[in-house]
């Protein structure tokens, strides 16, 4: 991280305060970027890429039930995607501030339902991965870290009997059943799910299914964020693509049956 | 739009410029907030907001090809996802400012491989999704072309003997089969193209073959965008949720063979 602040400021060719100080000073108030002399900077590239293009984004530890009863809830207006992501950033926008306050959680409504309706990728999965890659950072800032613990959260999230958490005050009062998607696809979630309970789409029950998924999925982004931010996270996660062959999920028999086929392996 | 901003404006308490003003003039120039007095303004939740959760975000038409052409490069470093995300806001940055400047553009090198290399939705198709989501607007901003350009991205995808686009300096030279997938996933993208060109997944002409697909769906991004800039765009997509019942893609057969299962329909 040190080396790539200094390359940033190198590039832009102005003294860029650094970021860190400043959170300690209190972002919301510190938090525009002053040169030496107190003027006001123009915000240009360099200075913008100073705010959200370095990583780790400061994180102070959140309560996981706290987060989970805000993603129940946002899941009613942004549903999986924006409801992970909005529970876990707009606590660190009140703690933290920026770059959590630039970043625009409400766009991320578009990945309900696998996106757009679709079906591929479950939006919490969505939503827990866009904010681990952010507050860690990519691979090419130097820690896999953000990138493994998404996929670690994938396969939580396909191997676990899901939803684990029960909100405080449920807009649905019945029982909602689990069950395991061995899949991080919003179709087979769903699908597996609507089997297992006879219910539509549409039903009520389905529709807090989800909401109760999206806050299990935000519980466990922030304990092993925690974790991470304690110095204690050992990722679990790895890459599939690196084993297979090909990028894909672990339950090839799903789709395929018993008539898996073998990737062409040599590099020819 | 003009209703939106004013809410804002509202819930903040304070002054702010209007940004589209701001553009007009200018924005890498002016884009800073200020009071009516010219005082600095510590960047609080409501201002920041006006500048990254107002919509439409400020777009000027691109060029198609040169956007290619960067996509198609940026692959090599960040990959499907980052690198729509990339070709697009990295013009935008230059010819716009803010809000471009703001966005973390290289934590999305998550999205490669289908997030990670689980094989889900293809990158490209997340990042051209990002694209239009950010740059339309959630439908809850009062627009649902940007979730529903990204569907039709999606279904083009699906549709289309990939990659359509051949770029002018190819890092590998030789012939790259296309093939359709019939589907927005990576691992029925990469693996009906792995299979008809019998490549392995680290062979170079896969590799490029990826950079390609990247580089295609970047040039029909901006032909969309473009028309909606000009009010032309009339959108060919849908929210497949809408009408099976399910979250789905609409390969039912791909992986369920002739057994395709009903989804529960009653809201019971």
């Amino acid at each position: 991280m040190e080396s790539r602040e200094r390359k940033d400021e190198c590039q832009g060719g102005v003294n860029v305060p650094r970021r860190n100080l400043l959170v300690g000073a209190g972002a919301l108030a510190a938090g525009m970027l002053l040169t030496k002399a107190g003027g006001l900077l123009s915000p240009d590239l360099a200075q913008a890429k100073a705010i959200t293009e370095s990583w780790p984004w400061p994180y102070v530890k959140l309560d996981p039930d706290e987060t989970a009863e805000l993603a129940y809830n946002e899941w009613y207006r942004l549903y999986c995607g924006g409801g992970v992501v909005s529970s876990i950033f707009s606590q660190l926008r009140e703690k933290v501030g920026e770059p959590y306050t630039l970043f625009p959680i409400e766009a991320f409504i578009f990945l309900e339902g696998g996106v757009s309706g679709w079906g591929t990728i479950c939006g919490s999965n969505s939503g827990a991965n866009i904010v681990t890659n952010l507050i860690i950072g990519p691979r090419t800032a130097g820690s896999v870290d953000g990138m493994l613990m998404g996929s670690e959260i994938m396969q939580w999230y396909s191997d676990t009997d899901l939803p684990t958490y029960s909100p405080k005050n449920p807009k649905f009062s019945g029982q909602i059943p689990t069950t395991v998607s061995n899949s991080p696809l919003c179709h087979v979630s769903v699908g597996r799910w609507m089997k297992a309970a006879d219910k539509s789409l549409g039903s009520p029950e389905r529709r807090d299914r989800c909401a109760r998924v999206t806050a299990s999925v935000a519980y466990h982004t922030v304990e092993l964020l925690n974790a991470w931010k304690d110095g204690k996270y050992q990722t679990k996660g790895t890459i599939p693509a690196d084993f297979y062959g090909i990028q894909t999920m672990h339950n090839c028999t799903s789709c395929h049956g018993s008539d898996v086929p073998m990737p062409p392996t040599a590099k020819r």
